[in-house]
């Protein structure tokens, strides 16, 4: 027996639902757990399907193919342990929570590598026994310095690499290589406060919420779909270093909690959107 | 053209969303909205299913009888608007609330009347135009006092009876006329400070949050089924008197919150708890 | 025996929390509660003094003016009721909400007036005996609708102009009449989404949460101090109506819970911020 | 220069803020924060200030004794780094979050040594060159297991003992040695499901908030004086083993927040509650 994942994505069309239960059925897969959603303005049709049973991928695939319309999405995803690399700058607190709870399993990933362009973490990545690469970007150019970012990343072929305070904009080329792939940690409530020193400018505004979302990336900066977010209470006492502080608490658990869900196969990228189901 | 909604709860069985889902692209109903949930550790299945088309409910029930395991419960609800019947003491809050969003159309409800063992809100529930009885319990034994509350909330036979901080306790006759009909709001977030005077036991305990608890009403003081809860956060500088009146708000947002899942029919009782779809 | 609210905000110095304490003591005015800030980076003094006693307001404010750094302000404030006067244009949860409290005591205040710019909440004035002014901003432009507005308003001498959920924008003419007394509740968490149509802009940009902002209205739009701020989850199944249906709530606490801080004398403006005590 | 926190704790008078702010500024010491609360209900007065100059300890309490009334308790602290031993059994999350939060400086203080009646965290402490104690109670009685922990644990004379998810009850000989010195994090939000395996509770309750809170330990089973709760919502989707999974995010938290509290002199304890100044 095993565990895969079905996410269907397509246009809705009425009967899908039955249509993909039907295919299950039929193939004695059991549905652990379905959730759907449609899109009614869009007209789009999304379901996550956790099934258990003794699969024939390609036939079950292409009983699916036939039962769904035209450009259709469908992905079947064993439940294999996901890869991730996670690039980081200076600040320990977002790797050292995804350290933490690899090592108590509440996250469970393989950390296949920590890449950073300082080497301040070098010594928490030793602590847990991960690789870590320092590739400075002193003395070099943006693109010498990202072919080099590329080269330490792509060795170790992750399904993901997860931003962890990585303070540096990627370029387009960089993340034309990951599509989908690349999670970041921004510390303000997006769209709020985009770009640098997010904290200083919340700090300016006089807020009395600071914010932490979590992104896949594109070339937009700070614009890409957004998988989740959460805020903390600031009041008139807190300075921007003191916000900054505050932040780490809601910066560390938004980026993990979307981790979670990422790697556990939740989230439709949808235009600049997610669906999590 | 419809809209009703379907409420399935049965036996887990392999193959349960694919039968019933077919019975509803036979019958040409399209489905608007469909969340499953397997309660794997009993074995139970729920789905709720909001539906649009033309109608035949009596073939279509029989096809679903036909389909589900024994024992099943399904129901097949319109989506006429509820009619409910409030029952007061001397808090205005969540009468108040209540009130606002019906007229404001938050709430999609018919507030059929009000009915107050004080006459305190009489002067409220006349200014939003709804009948207000008022059930004195002087001098009747408490007998006589719920036949004579039984008998002004029935004659408006409501779909649920709605306890806005009605501070006395209903007996087992009263509470067996209105079988997970009745919901109640309880100023702590339960199983904490059961009974009387939460507010006053919390700050006793010196607790640093305070809550409230949406529950249908059994024989068990404060033991039935929770429906919704939050909490609020307090300090050392609270008394009880002030942890009563920021309970205020979160007491009226928990009711108000509870009322429309329940008349959306997202709420299935099962056991001693609820499975909200 | 009398309850009266000392502001001072002045220049930070050594000894200031000792010189005011010690004029209280010498005035033989208890301290019910006192909470003071200084703002270190900018050097300035903040306290909030509660005091309960026999008044000699000309000879205490003189005593505090001999001990007070030049350029301080100080303002002892009586505790009676503050007037307000209510501007809106169509939704009630706002209004409703506060009309609700003012009715139940939650807000200690007076509503002198309802304005709106259409005649919808009229009806909803009324139920609480409130006089509604029906203030049309059509042919007419908008120096005419709002002068017009301005008489209304300004024939009740308010304390604090509440626009609960006015949705046009006030030009500086009018502003100034009222420096620091206009209180705003904004649909958003600002400084996300500024201007018109946030709960649309939210939904496309594929938020996570939305918010509410209640600040002091300034000439720049949606720029003024901010009060209080509160957020609400959103997720994928949520249209733009739907945020604005769920935002209604978060709208309303965070509109009441900053009016309540303002009429209790809580807040400080303090250039584009505010600390409050 | 040096930094002091002055905590006083007396009976209230008129003009105590007065006196105190007095003696500072006569002893020319700069007041940064001051907080005070009085609890009119039973007339005691809580101030803690923050000072900054050239202390003469002894003159200075010298002054406060004379100007304070009989039986005040009155603490001038130093900004010593504090030093902890954590007690732990087998969960790594809220030892793993101090000692993260230790690395990166989130918390300001020394861990002196974790004490395990597991060694299942051993190789955690190990990671952080932490001095890790391995105090079985197999084929120990209670007393004798007692008596190797306090052995363990008094070598390094600790300002406080965490246990951070340290699964056995202490008796009160061991309590006895750390008054208002040993810090639990239970997980529930207290008083609700205190004892064994809360989060089973939770789940046959049916709650839909699930939380955790930090006090310290009396000889009252999860009856010592709370500093911080928090709470995280669940749903029908939670088995036990979810719940507590879902719960490790809000015990570490409101355990680093109280330990923040703690060390930072905030926390005052009062009869059986906390004022956190």
């Amino acid at each position: 027996m095993e565990k895969k994942t079905l996410l269907t994505d397509c246009q809705d069309n009425m009967g899908l639902i039955s249509k993909i239960t039907n295919i299950c059925y039929k193939h004695q897969l059991n549905i652990i757990h379905n959730r759907e959603f449609v899109d009614h303005g869009n007209n789009q049709f999304f379901m996550r399907t956790e099934l258990e049973g003794y699969f024939n991928d390609s036939t079950f695939l292409a009983d699916l193919d036939r039962a769904l319309p035209e450009n259709s999405r469908r992905r079947l995803i064993s439940s294999d342990r996901k890869r991730i690399v996670i690039m980081v700058t200076k600040e320990a607190h977002c790797l050292g929570d995804i350290l933490v709870k690899t090592f108590d399993g509440s996250l469970d990933l393989e950390i296949a590598a920590i890449v950073g362009n300082y080497d301040t973490l070098g010594n928490l990545a030793e602590k847990f026994d991960v690789p870590f690469h320092h590739v400075s970007h002193e003395g070099l150019s943006r693109e010498e310095h990202e072919a080099q970012l590329l080269a330490a990343v792509q060795q170790y072929q992750p399904d993901y690499v997860v931003l962890a305070k990585y303070m540096r904009i990627l370029t387009p080329n960089f993340v034309a290589q990951f599509p989908n792939k690349i999670i970041n940690i921004h510390h303000s409530f997006l769209p709020a406060f985009i770009g640098a020193k997010p904290y200083q400018q919340a700090f300016e505004r006089g807020v009395k919420i600071i914010g932490a979302t979590a992104h896949f990336v594109t070339n937009d900066l700070d614009e890409g779909p957004i998988i989740t977010q959460d805020i903390s209470p600031v009041d008139h006492t807190f300075s921007a270093a003191d916000m900054a502080k505050a932040g780490r608490d809601v910066e560390k658990s938004v980026l993990s909690k979307a981790l979670g869900l990422v790697i556990d196969d939740h989230v439709f990228v949808y235009g600049n959107r997610t669906v999590i189901l």
